[in-house]
């Protein structure tokens, strides 16, 4: 936050905004109608606010700023509005410090119901050497020939905030499900980068994780796919440019299911991962296509 | 804990059991010998017992008793010793309870020191439907014709007693690492259950989902490989009988990598799967096998 000029011109930098408080550890923000996602302010921007909140904690009691794995726990839906993160230094060592985040609102009569908690390990990515081995990115046709979201919007987020921060280019190959014709495979491919241009980061990447449409919608399966748990593996910063993504899933019972998420860079390097486990409401009869 | 009978005959019961202390939500429990893997007690093991306690203490106040999800960050090894395990009741809703729970035990002086603080979602298993889609189980050898390692211990393992606590049989397709031999593709697979007979439960499972000897080893990296983050989804109870285990990586870099761990039950149903960040130490000059 201490580095952050007064005015950012992204609007990703403005969301991430923090002002300190008077309670050691606390910071205050806010979340505007520019990040709903159906009538929630989208999860991957809350664990970003998260991990910056924690890392400017850090950085003023001396430690490790890039994320390295960060696992939250959604408790109820972010809503615009304040915000408050509480967060707390669990312990700091030689290559990484840990802590703890909790992400809250002020509910009904000002009471804060909490939003998210999360523990989150911090290093230093900088040292992260030439990959000894990583997955290779799927083959893909360049973003200009892929399915561009604001042309052709999932059904059922027509109205999207999210997607308009976003420059979002999907896999022909995989983008089936959009026109009615989901494959039944559970996999997504597309490449992303925010649409005001703002070169990504590696807490950026925590959003670009959840930035994709659910991949149920793959398996023909529409409507909202709330998080319960994510978490993520960032492993080296980003080139600036294009991310590449794919998602996929294997798992579906009792109504949840795990999305992989793997993100590469402009280069082809793998610069992080996720799984998430959702809630999905699987239609009476159903069966997968395909 | 209040189910469990008086003296527990397996090993793994006495090892999870749980004393209620005068400070609300705080248990207090002991650590042996008989966990060691190294000079640590095993990871899965802290988890079981962590998750023990929360369930414990969701059950004096109502909720969820079957992991759902768990994530722990581990901050310092654990010893054989007096533990405190704290916890914290986040949000109970309809399908889904979420906690925290911290694990510590008495440092220097007597002042506690942190080993694993963890969030948790418990929820009911018994509604889990059959499922819609899952990954089948690899073809193995039936456990008879698998390698034991109370015959073939892993190099520098000789001495743990984990593995007197384990029935683990590896897949001799997988197995090549005991004997000089990684594959460097970078996957075990093993049938596994508990020495004493004692039959997998949901909790037992995130025990097993740490159970196997570290992937590296099937990269021809030795030594410890100490889990920074664990996140585990338990997806259905498991049926009596062997668990069947497979884990994997593909990536490596900056002295870290992934560890994905998927469990089947007896009747082949996928029942949990995990994905771990560890640290690994690879020698000047390594090269992948095979």
């Amino acid at each position: 936050m201490t580095d952050a000029p007064p005015s950012p011109r992204s609007d990703y930098d403005r969301a991430i905004t923090l002002r300190p408080t008077t309670t050691p550890g606390r910071y205050a923000a806010e979340f505007s109608d520019q990040w709903l996602i159906g009538s929630a302010v989208n999860g991957g921007l809350v664990m970003a606010l998260a991990t910056t909140a924690l890392a400017t904690r850090i950085g003023e009691v001396g430690g490790h700023l890039d994320p390295f794995a960060f696992s939250g726990y959604f408790l109820t839906a972010s809503q615009p509005g304040d915000v408050v993160v509480d967060t707390e230094v669990l312990r700091s060592g030689r290559t990484l410090t840990t802590g703890q985040v909790s992400v809250s609102q002020p509910g009904r009569g000002g009471i804060p119901v909490e939003r998210m908690r999360a523990l989150v390990s911090l290093g230093d990515l900088a040292a992260s050497a030439v990959p000894i081995r990583a997955q290779a990115p799927p083959p893909m046709p360049p973003p200009e020939d892929c399915v561009s979201s604001s042309e052709q919007r999932p059904p059922g987020l027509k109205a999207s905030a999210l997607l308009d921060r976003l420059d979002l280019r999907l896999d022909p190959a995989t983008a089936g499900w959009a026109v009615g014709r989901p494959s039944g495979r559970g996999e997504i491919r597309a490449w992303l980068r925010l649409a005001d241009g703002r070169e990504p980061d590696p807490t950026l990447l925590l959003l670009a994780l959840d930035g994709l449409p659910p991949v149920a919608f793959d398996l023909g399966i529409q409507g909202w796919a709330p998080t319960l748990e994510f978490t993520a593996h960032v492993r080296a910063r980003p080139a600036p440019g294009w991310l590449q993504l794919r998602v996929t899933s294997e798992n579906l019972s009792g109504g949840l299911m795990e999305e992989d998420a793997v993100v590469w860079d402009s280069t082809g390097r793998l610069v992080a991962q996720s799984r998430q486990l959702c809630g999905v409401r699987v239609p009476d009869g159903y069966t997968v296509p395909g």
